[in-house]
């Protein structure tokens, strides 16, 4: 986003700690029928930005720990294992203090914080700091692209990250593609989510394909030979082996639909598309900021290849200045 | 409600079936991290009419299977335990059978939804008689009072049963009431959610109140010599009889949210509030239909008093020309 | 077998089918204290032939949605799922819709069962069309050797996919080697259920043996210095390899019933017995077809030699005619 | 059984632990995927009595850990859990010691096996013993009556305590009676398993009925009003008392099949039916001893009403000299 | 205690709250695999008092959260998850944040710990206030009287409760009664552990008894007609009724220690002995002082026969120069 | 130790089967709220010998069972579903039988204990036996160093193998290492108690590091290209590679009990420290005898280095003659 958060360094372990609690209110109102996990989308940001503030990452960095990382699976369990606790409601009705002493364990592991602070040499709440960046919470929209509503409505999406249940604009496949490359052109990033677990991510490689892969059921003579004496984890890699530009499926609005309702795509990860590039034969690629470890190909970023892209994708956040006028009429509300 | 289901006599468990099938889709694409469960709200009804439409009683009675009743559990427990082994994905992606199976399983225990039928001289799809009825989804609205959320906006009520996310109207306490008498007044009904599970929630007498309950710490001499004699039980059931008009507790709207965040006022069941009646002693009560066995003092009905309602309402819903203007014009959406 | 399913293509799908049902009513009778799986013996193809008829392959592929392949582990799984919901009795009564139930799901996940059929220009039921093979139930004998019971009896084969308490004859293990050869040499198949999970059962190489393994304890020198340095898996396929024939460990009764006591033999898998043949050593091997992928050595078939037969054989099913008189007389029943 | 154990005084508990080490064995064969339990049918009897043998009851009373009764939930556990260990193969293979481990346990509860004992003069081992009884294991039948198997034939009854997967003879449900009261007219008594959990199985009062219970829907007036005060458990026992003849159900072949499929019947207990009475309307009752606490009504015994016999009745097992002979031709094998 | 706790007012909370802060670090320590319970002994106190001091019951209540009494199942529920998420040590290691966090929780529930607090005109630390009670940790010795550990010598008794693995005297069952006898006469009260679940343990009555109970076997006529007609809980009832002095039980060394051995005497419940009393047949009762409701016959406090007292006792601790010289020289250490 | 049982070639086995009986009783005692599990300190030898004794190895191998190692995870297993199944209590009260069953299930896995033996011409008594061996139970000290306790005290080592509650002397890392020192300087030989599943413990390669590991954030240029490359388990084994002396991490205090602390140093098993050696370069390692198998680089042997003993000892148990004067006197008691 082109007044986005990354370029301002605002802290990012202060949305997620906000989203922990209210996640834990939510869950222990529902009496515990509903997920509690540290997932989220790209929502959550200006949701907890308006709901709550933000702080300066230098001020908030949400490690308290003495850890360089977050012991994410251990802060995980133990909240999630809490509230579940105050859900089971041991003597039929949920005390007053489980608020506080959840709070106590968001201190402990991400920092208390700060009612006011100083920050460049102006005192803030959280509240009136985001304030100040003057960005607007209903200027990001949520867009993807599914069959099972229909399009150029709003409809909540299906997956567990959407824990605020957020509406999404729902326009076909190839609008979503003009979306991105609008928002691309006119120097507005765009927040992606993804699935990244597909055998063509390859991020130590930095591509992100839908190839054809090699059809073992084609091979003949000593390549055969060759094949039946590898093991099983030989044969694994040798099919799924990117070395280069590869054929690729053609990606339709149907075969997303399916891929998504077979849950071959799942909702895995939130990145962020910085730019457009091509390769040697012209092919489409998306540049992707991703922050997984710098020491790959490309220092932290990824190729995207335009039917991975329409495939994995599973939803996208644009600043909605950014989406095409004439797309943008198409939803009345 | 005026035009309400009820007098037109419209298949309850046709709505129970559509909403199975939409749960359990929400079910398998959020991987099972949420609930399933027979439970719903009032607005489920406008929600299959307008999605699914309508059967009359007579044509789809739901008992498919030489039961009076339905076995309940049994339905439950196996439409949930299918849709639990699909979100399993045990080969890691979700077949294109599942549906299909899940549509059986409804067809045995509910009979199979005719695509069109003939009523009255008519031939009619559910969709079709649903029109038919000339009931508007729209017209409807839930309303409800608690200050977690600001008043004068809608939000997503935190109860299992509102599965849909539906949208509720937040008023204060005392304009929850004026909503319903102003209804009732206007020849309404009103859908009632509320807690059945108090103590003062006496079924077989026919009433429901918040009472002072008697206080045991007062006793003394010979009453309480009875007392310490008494077994658990019976203690129990003397410390919370009701056997006439009672004093009854203030409910404030402090004390109504601290009830439900406590969690002592649960989701638990819907009724109709039909009519208002008045004690010997001039307080106001709110005549219930219940679907419970007519088997009771006033053959299916209760009174409810005004206390009890503040307290214990968890949601109404009414069509939306019963609620007055004043506080319509409160929603600027 | 001679006249076997396989030659006349004979739905196996409907065969699978009608044993989920009837494993469904055992199992909700034993109160879901008994298993449910998909496994069966060879005895299933004739039990159902007898109890429900048979359907041509091509009419009743069992493939109903979309796939070209059986997502078997959700269909196991749905169909556990569905049965152990019922037999909890969570009413304390099982409903009369829950088979209905059962035959939806089924008829979603392997296809509708066709009350009558037309196949090469006749009608059919499936109990008419089995008839009309001119096969006789009590034609085939399923043959085994145990000492955990007395020879020359008949005992329910304690394993689990012997589902219908089928009774085994129980012979000596030269009898049942004897039984094998007399069938192939008279020009019957032989079914043949063996554990494939062994060291020395080489799908892709197409052989199965008993070797003596390589023993590393007898290693020194530069041999011990490099097997010390291999990591645990390449020590692993270095002790378990096979690259022509070795020698092979003595298979006695004793032993094969030992490894079947110590459960190291498990009924893992049926396939069929086609032939004999020998290697460059004289050595025999009978000549197996397997269902799994054809693309390894000898395209689907695999070579077993004699003491992986005697070893491994959980049981096999045989015409009665191809059982030697000598063999058959020492049954009296 | 006119040569019947408990004349004889036949140890019980030798026939329990012999039925222990065989379902252990059966249990651990089929990796644990089946029932292991303490319950077991009549036919357990000489099925032990033919495999071990039997001891005399004060030889082997059973109890050997100082306490007057079995504390049967703990031996079962115990047991139970140890073959579950063993089953669930921790190494992959299952070892040798653990028959001894759980022939240990067996001692330590009930007591050790003597090889040969002293008995009225004479020196036996368990079988010397039992042949020295001159009881025929073939002599005796199982008998049941259910339409989801064909009469005339043998099937294996579908109930967990038929562990054995013994065959039973199918009758229609006259027949069954017939086969009774023929046996106690001659001198035999029977085997009777029944379902003890009905509301009409007064242990205390030493009946067993099928009454039509009171309907209170027909209530009315002050019986109405009286009514509706009881809290629950009042209710219940109002409706479901007996004190004296009542109007009985007709019990057909359908009902009682239809009983028996919902699992309203189920396969609760066995007892023996030792004579037939009749009451003072000429009603016939069977009269029946039951090892429950003699401290009822009748000193052990409890009066079974034709009705309560027809519907209730799992099996029975009685000398196949009882049963009549136009019954037994019936049967071919 | 003569100088005990409650006298002096010392916050029951703040020994609850540091002993939780224990256990969690002693539960993640043996990962996982040990109690984590808010039960306790005795002993916790002077361990508390020695190791984090204490603190007057005015100041720190331990009720911080807007109810009455505490919300125990949650805040020990809470606790519980909280410890156990953390042992499973989802990162492979363990954070250095989780004991904040859990402090954090602590803090909520019972209130935050004052480093330093004002108290009748001077200032503390827990620890100098402590110290400034002139009580030494030394002076408070455990007493119990079992056989499965030599007599006379100190052993860690085997109950959960005991989670500081402190050593108990034991001591012949005559002089476990002497040291309570000679601490009572002597001005010391005693903390008495013990089975508050048995039948004969009255708290409404103030009785605690080993009654020799009705044996119904004994019944006849018209009681044993009477009391066939009653229903289950009544029987319960009349078998186990206290009104009045009964015979009771003697309680021998061996009988003690097998209602341990057997578990019918568990360790429930710390109480204070404060008295000896006697009934009008000159038997002599212990006066105990317990924390439950006043609202019984004399207002929390409990008589307690000799009987029970020898049965039921898990285990006393009272100040050393409480036990008798001639005992307390048994023990060399 | 220098009158160690290896020398004396005591039976192992005999001291687990006692441990394993004390461990079951502590259980059942505890509730079942503690753990039940195979492993066991040092202390648990001398432990065994003074409560039961000792017999030869020869006498008492422990393998019962025709097989030539244990099959650990069975007997495991068996055992603990055992006691869990007793510790659950199904009847309210634990029987008298359940430690003889037990005891049956130990004869069957380990063999019977014999109640008197000969050996080398004398007839012993396990308990005789072990006195013959003229070691003091009181002579083995076990020592360990941690800050969590004061130094110079001894406390309960809280690891799950410390089921006996053994105390522990705590002193000072480089205290604990001159123990070591001296001991084996003196002709003893010491139990050491470590972490075994570190990167750096190479049992085939017969040394224990505690490397610098290779970093790869700082690879460059075509190093980098390469790594990239590698697939992730190739990427583990380059990262942790040890071929020849390697720069070692400084081990202080702190560190090692940060890393007991966080549990990255786990009790995993049990050796023998019974020498010291040096590298090429002078480094200081501890010779130390592991049971595993001989088939590695030293016939089993490994060489510990200085800062791995430092880092990942648990504890050490040494005779108390070998402990520095110096160090012995710090400890009071």
């Amino acid at each position: 986003m082109r007044k986005g958060g990354d370029s301002l360094d605002i802290s990012e372990m202060y949305t997620v700690r906000q989203c922990y609690r209210d996640k834990a209110d939510r869950f222990v109102r529902l009496y515990g029928e509903t997920n509690f996990a540290g997932g989220g989308s790209a929502l959550d940001v200006p949701y907890v930005w308006k709901k709550y503030g933000a702080i300066p990452e230098e001020l908030y960095p949400g490690l308290n720990y003495g850890e360089d990382n977050h012991v994410h699976g251990e802060v995980d369990d133990v909240l999630k294992s809490y509230v579940e606790a105050v859900a089971k409601k041991p003597t039929k009705k949920v005390s007053t203090a489980w608020k506080d002493g959840f709070d106590g364990v968001l201190d402990a592991y991400f920092g208390e914080v700060p009612e006011t602070f100083e920050y460049k040499g102006k005192t803030y709440t959280p509240k009136s700091y985001a304030e100040s960046l003057g960005i607007n919470y209903d200027d990001y929209v949520a867009v993807t692209s599914f069959t099972h509503h229909p399009f150029y409505e709003e409809f909540i999406l299906e997956v567990p990250d959407n824990w605020i249940n957020a509406g999404y604009m729902n326009v076909p496949l190839d609008e979503m593609k003009q979306i991105v490359d609008n928002a691309i052109n006119n120097g507005y990033t765009v927040a992606w989510a993804a699935d990244v677990s597909e055998k063509g991510f390859k991020w130590y490689q930095g591509v992100a394909l839908m190839p054809v892969w090699k059809d073992e059921s084609t091979l003949e003579g000593s390549e055969l030979a060759r094949w039946v004496k590898l093991n099983k984890s030989d044969r694994e890699s040798e099919k799924y082996k990117i070395d280069g530009p590869m054929e690729e499926i053609e990606v339709t609005q149907e075969l997303r639909q399916q891929m998504f309702d077979s849950q071959e795509t799942t909702d895995d990860h939130g990145m962020v598309i910085i730019g457009i590039a091509e390769d040697q034969n012209g092919n489409q690629y998306y540049k992707v900021k991703n922050s997984w470890t710098a020491k790959q190909v490309y220092d932290g970023y990824i190729y995207v290849s335009v039917p991975y892209f329409l495939a994995k994708t599973v939803d996208i956040m644009v600043h909605k200045d950014a989406v095409p006028k004439a797309i943008a009429k198409k939803f009345q509300k």
